[in-house]
């Protein structure tokens, strides 16, 4: 590419959240950079868009030198429609979105913010990867994530990805100083939530509930994301958003509906 | 099926719209009904859940005798989670989600809390189906789109849907005593929105946003479901959870990651 690309960084856990910046960091050099991320933590939000309430931009501080950032009160998704067609006025030329704190290996990747800011790239065909990491902390260490992230940007910078494709990275949580082990091309593990309800009683006596629930993966095989990770490997999943089950048209047909 | 099967009902537009009232007379006859929907307005959330907010049940008054009822403060996928593991105890035999008021062909299954419902239950290894009607009037005639809900789901607990699949069912606007054409199984069309932002003064003269957009298609294809729509037919699209691109598992191997 003749011209510095034009880099939209977003993610689901907020613009102050460390994990955004250890992206921006990771990739700093490779492009002119744009954040536009939630102003607060969007986790969970799937691929929700904002159509009944009005949304916000605001300009923002952002923690890393040359580096234009502005939130919003809108969703990952939001913030990608915003960024497209109010705050740069035009596609980018990369969308990573990242570094999630948590897996989105998986079911998860259809629960994520982080990931659906990524799909929705690839709906707007551009080129989008989305980035988590195996740890929850608030502090977790990007620093084997941050190689994977530089990695996988040069290489798709360069290479471009099938249409209607992006991608879902996922990084093992490592010890200090532990290297990972490579990074393996999956595919999604059919695992899924076994939900529970937390319940507890407010003041007034009335019942509220919090989501809780165990991940549960009966899908054992090695060519899946939670293999690859299982072992110390990065996982790369390529990620589509044609929900069609093309494989059971046929039997579908055989119904003989009219 | 000897005993009578359990079936849930939820939607989107929350449970005092006509469109969940429509999809339950549609059914009544068909099994044990038990309602479990948002108490408002969850149109666009997508895959969304809520994992860092409370959720509420409240038993709801529903217009149609003999159904029980709950209204949820959460998601069209945390109405899902709700029911299986708080309300009902046990996985019904059945999710039914609409009638949604307005279009969930192409594009915008992803983006449909009504989908994401039907989707969770297959998610669950639940049958599930979504019903969208194309008319977002919030007294929309449902009268054809009753008899597609009908035999559709006559024909699920009849014959069961693939493992991982449930359905998306999207049903023409007519015009009074206009017949639909029929029913035709087809893919999901590679359509998008070309998205806009109204842009408007707060008195604080803060700027603020009300996302607007153009639903465009340049995908022709005669197996779509925006094609079937455009020709009088109900569309059903068989629709997964597995967002890989398997096809392009390959290719990623030819890059030759470590």
């Amino acid at each position: 590419m003749a011209k510095r690309p034009l880099i939209l960084i977003t993610n689901d856990d907020g613009i102050s959240s460390k994990g955004i910046s250890a992206l921006t960091e990771a990739v700093l050099d490779l492009g002119d950079i744009h954040v536009v991320a939630p102003d607060s933590p969007q986790s969970g939000m799937g691929h929700a868009v904002t159509i009944g309430e009005i949304l916000r931009i605001k300009s923002a501080y952002f923690p890393i030198k040359g580096v234009t950032a502005h939130s919003t009160s809108g969703t990952p998704v939001d913030c990608v429609k915003l960024a497209i067609y109010k705050i740069l006025g035009r596609k980018p030329d990369l969308i990573l979105s990242g570094i999630n704190h948590g897996s989105n290996s998986s079911i998860n990747v259809i629960y994520s913010g982080t990931m659906s800011a990524a799909v929705e790239g690839a709906v707007e065909s551009i080129n989008a990867i989305g980035f988590s990491l195996l740890d929850h902390d608030a502090n977790a260490d990007f620093s084997n994530a941050k190689k994977v992230v530089r990695q996988m940007t040069m290489e798709v910078l360069k290479r471009g990805l099938p249409h209607g494709v992006c991608l879902n990275v996922n990084i093992p949580k490592t010890s200090e100083g532990e290297k990972l082990k490579g990074i393996k091309v999956c595919r999604q593990a059919a695992g899924y939530w076994e939900d529970g309800f937390d319940e507890r009683k407010a003041p007034n006596k009335e019942s509220y509930f919090w989501l809780t629930g165990e991940f549960t993966n009966p899908d054992k095989g090695e060519d899946t994301d939670e293999y690859a990770l299982s072992q110390g490997y990065a996982s790369v999943v390529p990620t589509q958003f044609d929900l069609t089950a093309h494989h059971a048209i046929s039997e579908l047909n055989s119904w003989g509906l009219t």
